[in-house]
């Protein structure tokens, strides 16, 4: 299974396999379903499952470096229930049975430059030593690699897609922070680099160094939602504290600097110009026989091959024709490969790594004449779209909030979709990053400089699937004319025009039309300028007022 | 201090007293300055203002049967992270200084007919249980009056405005549940009957029967959000285990049964007859001169009183006049009355119990020619009203999630109001009941038959108020026409005009514009019948289409 989200519990005489809605059709085609139980956790969760098929007495192995805290302590309630207990295996057994595995990839380390990070890391460690002191910690764990990367200013390339290195650290509320990570990695410079800021120790340590830390009495704030528990049972067992708390690097991450958000505007000036000239070929061809989905996928990242600053795409490009757009993550394989499907939809939903940000878009196209239902869909997708580009609100308001404004149109409809309506987006970092989200869980509050996608959609199983997405950026607060209190809002950062033939337009709201013109005229002056003749003549005609 | 909510911490040097947003003015106006410095716990959290005020070794007493479990853990934190400690008093100090203290009240315990409640005592009790069992728990302490009532179909008098009778209860997974509560209460009817499904032991019996009930393993549910702290200590050091989880009566008693539902029905008519007759009152007398704050809450009671089944009023009637009306729970008295303002705002906000609903209305009413500025407001305040009246949301969806709704178009002018938009509503008993309600911070899922109020406002502080409210219920999820997911709702049950004068049309969105119509179609249908000749006529009118 290729999803980015699953899980599986093999007990003795069953198994189930768990994803969440955007992955249950990719996760039924490719588990074997006489072994494995197909599990949406919309409706099951984890423990849910447990607690029907645990038996009482049985002792359920978990590994405790790939479940947070969090995830244990549902585990342990849910095994409790039924009276069976967690036991934490040392050494995963299905390592056992992976000879082939491959070794820790070993990419060199690059040094992300100031001027585009807009801030030192002396400066970002000062600012997370500060959020260690108030969480009452003397150290803090911080494994995730993006966390690391952003904390150093630096990048790499063990990951597809994401620019990160493999490592961990150490910070302790003064002094220096320890690095853990393999040394081939570094080059003289990015070592010299790096050394100017924290200590470096071999990947390896780390359980060695945390317990050694611990065993001093330390408190260790360690993110119990998102950190291996087996870190918190190394301190522990050491003798020391752990203090459970969010990671703080996250959500100082999350707020870019005016350098991050200038950067994420250029990068989108050029990942849009990609994108025009990408939506003016589709047009030209989308009737030419035999076309595919890899076929388009392919043309669209030559086009940010063309813009000579393409470091990577930021995710596996989804393109999907009729049916295949209905599946909400569909990667596009040799095996699912489709042409393209006439008088219906096609989902297209890519990004690009930039030095100087992160970009992610989806459009959905008219391929030669779609039906009144794909076009009333779509129009409601997009009302919640713009809604959510159109929000003004105070200090506070969290993406749990906000959400219903991008289903409102949809739900009095009787429709809906099965994922969030936007997740964080680094800069010249994971196209997915938290804290902050738009999802009707999400209790983080929305802050100035954070970036997010906004994102609704609607899958029709079997014939076709929308999704209309931009990125934002959450706006400083100030006092609209006539008003009384400080509102935040949302620019857009994405610059491409949206598909109007699949816009029904007495069904948009007149705000929102009135929104959607304003965006498409912004749309054809920062583009235009950048593509050819040809192409701005398609521009201006795809940017034309409703 | 009268306020609903507020608190207050003494130091051996400085005091304060801390209230919300709703009571921030009256507090001022209540308590002497010079004593308590005046904190809104809004910008200021009790924990927040102990970290900087509490000095390192202080003792803070606290008494455990004024605060949750909950309260005691953050009043804890914020506590040890000063290096100070809790102490927990026995024998609160305040009543060593409060000699003339009254008795506790011994109001008569009264049936409540199950044609009313439509599901008998056994049945609800049978449910409890279920929800006892499910929690791994052996025994639940069941500590809220209305809980009570509810649970056993009986009412009190003990209160004014919530027809409940102190008293407590300790329910087991199975078998007869304890009631505690003073015997002198219970007629020879009430005791017989309250006796087919408890057994009834003296008011003061509970520390030492739950000590008893724990001594011997139980686990007991007590809900750490709302039951005083001292029950989990009490179980505790009897041996017991205390599971914290949110009392289940509290959600069974929210989910109102058909008959409820009828009797809600049927109020709102009786009490929309009533205030229809009040409004129709005011108009022709709004010019008055000398006309006072108190006249008009006076009036108001009388024409409920006229429907021959108000039993009691539901809150204290908020009258506020002009400036008044901005003080978000004002309660007239002879020191703040006012005479009626000209061309300025008159803010109403009501409710009736009676033995079959409890009704809770706001109505704000032009008095002269109101500004230009009130009358934008009031259409944003009525536009937010409205868009939580039309909401579809799929089950799961919390108050939490629709709250923006009420906010949007506030927010979009810069405005917004320091409450929630809506709080849980009994059925003939407390006016504001939980878990459910509309706030940003609310996750509890809204369910079908859950009442609570819809009531956005907006305050100008020192000018005027604005709030519109109605009831709703939620409703039984059905799949709209074309669509393919079942949407709950909210179906309105309070049934009075809202002021057209103050209704800028063109301001107003088309479908809020047609919800008003509708509404006010069916008001005249539903309320014109039940009132004479005259009132009918005014009626008619302010029922007229926009």
């Amino acid at each position: 299974f290729t999803g980015s989200a699953g899980a599986a519990i093999v007990l003795k005489s069953k198994a189930a396999a768990f994803t969440d809605g955007r992955y249950l059709q990719q996760i039924a085609a490719q588990v074997d379903p006489s072994v494995f139980r197909i599990v949406s956790t919309v409706e099951t969760s984890l423990e849910a499952w447990l607690e029907t098929n645990l038996r009482k007495k049985a002792r359920l192995g978990v590994d405790p470096w790939l479940h947070t805290e969090d995830q244990l302590k549902r585990l342990r309630t849910a095994a409790e229930k039924v009276g069976a207990t967690l036991a934490m295996v040392e050494g995963n057994p299905l390592d056992a049975s992976w000879p082939d595995r491959p070794a820790l990839p070993d990419a060199p380390v690059v040094i992300h430059p100031e001027a585009l990070a807009g801030v030192g890391a002396p400066a970002k460690i000062e600012a997370l030593q500060n959020a260690i002191r108030t969480a009452g910690a003397s150290h803090a764990v911080v494994f995730a690699p993006e966390a690391i990367a952003w904390l150093l200013n630096i990048r790499g390339g063990d990951l597809p897609h994401v620019p990160v290195t493999l490592s961990w650290m150490i910070v302790p509320v003064s002094g220096r922070p320890l690095l853990f990570i393999d040394k081939r990695k570094l080059s003289a410079d990015a070592a010299k680099a790096v050394a100017l800021v924290c200590d470096i120790k071999p990947y390896e340590a780390l359980s060695e160094s945390l317990a050694g830390i611990a065993a001093t009495g330390a408190r260790v704030l360690i993110d119990p939602a998102t950190a291996p528990a087996a870190l918190g049972m190394i301190v522990k067992t050491a003798g020391g504290e752990v203090i459970g708390a969010a990671d703080p690097t996250l959500l100082l991450k999350a707020r870019k600097s005016p350098a991050e958000l200038s950067g994420a505007r250029a990068a989108h000036q050029r990942d849009g110009a990609a994108m025009v000239r990408f939506l003016a070929w589709f047009d030209a061809h989308a009737a030419q026989p035999g076309l595919t989905e890899i076929d388009v996928a392919r043309r669209l990242e030559q086009f940010r091959q063309e813009t000579n600053t393409l470091k990577d795409l930021s995710f596996p490009s989804i393109s999907g024709s009729g049916p295949n757009g209905a599946i909400i993550h569909y990667r596009v394989t040799h095996a699912t490969n489709r042409a393209l499907d006439q008088n219906s939809l096609f989902l297209i939903d890519s990004g690009g790594q930039y030095a100087d940000g992160t970009t992610d878009i989806t459009r959905t196209l008219a391929m030669g004449q779609p039906t009144a239902q794909m076009k009333k869909r779509f129009t409601l997708v997009l009302e919640g779209m713009i809604a959510i580009s159109r929000a003004r609100f105070p200090k506070g308001t969290t993406g749990g909030n906000i959400d219903v404004l991008a289903r409102r149109a949809l739900w009095e409809a009787g429709l809906d979709f099965d994922h969030g309506t936007g997740h964080g987006v680094g800069a010249y970092l994971s196209v997915h990053e938290g804290p902050q989200r738009i999802a009707k869980v999400s209790s983080v509050p929305l802050e100035p400089g954070m970036i997010l996608s906004n994102e609704p959609g609607y899958y029709e199983p079997g014939r076709y699937g929308i999704r209309i997405e931009n990125l934002v950026v959450v706006t400083e607060p100030v006092v609209p004319r006539g008003g009384r209190r400080a509102m935040m809002g949302f620019e857009t950062l994405t610059l491409a025009p949206i598909d109007r033939r699949l816009i029904i337009k007495r069904l948009l709201s007149p705000p929102a039309r009135v929104w959607l013109d304003s965006y498409h005229r912004r749309v054809l002056e920062e583009i235009g300028p950048l593509v050819d003749g040809e192409t701005s003549k398609w521009l201006a005609a795809a940017c034309a007022p409703l």
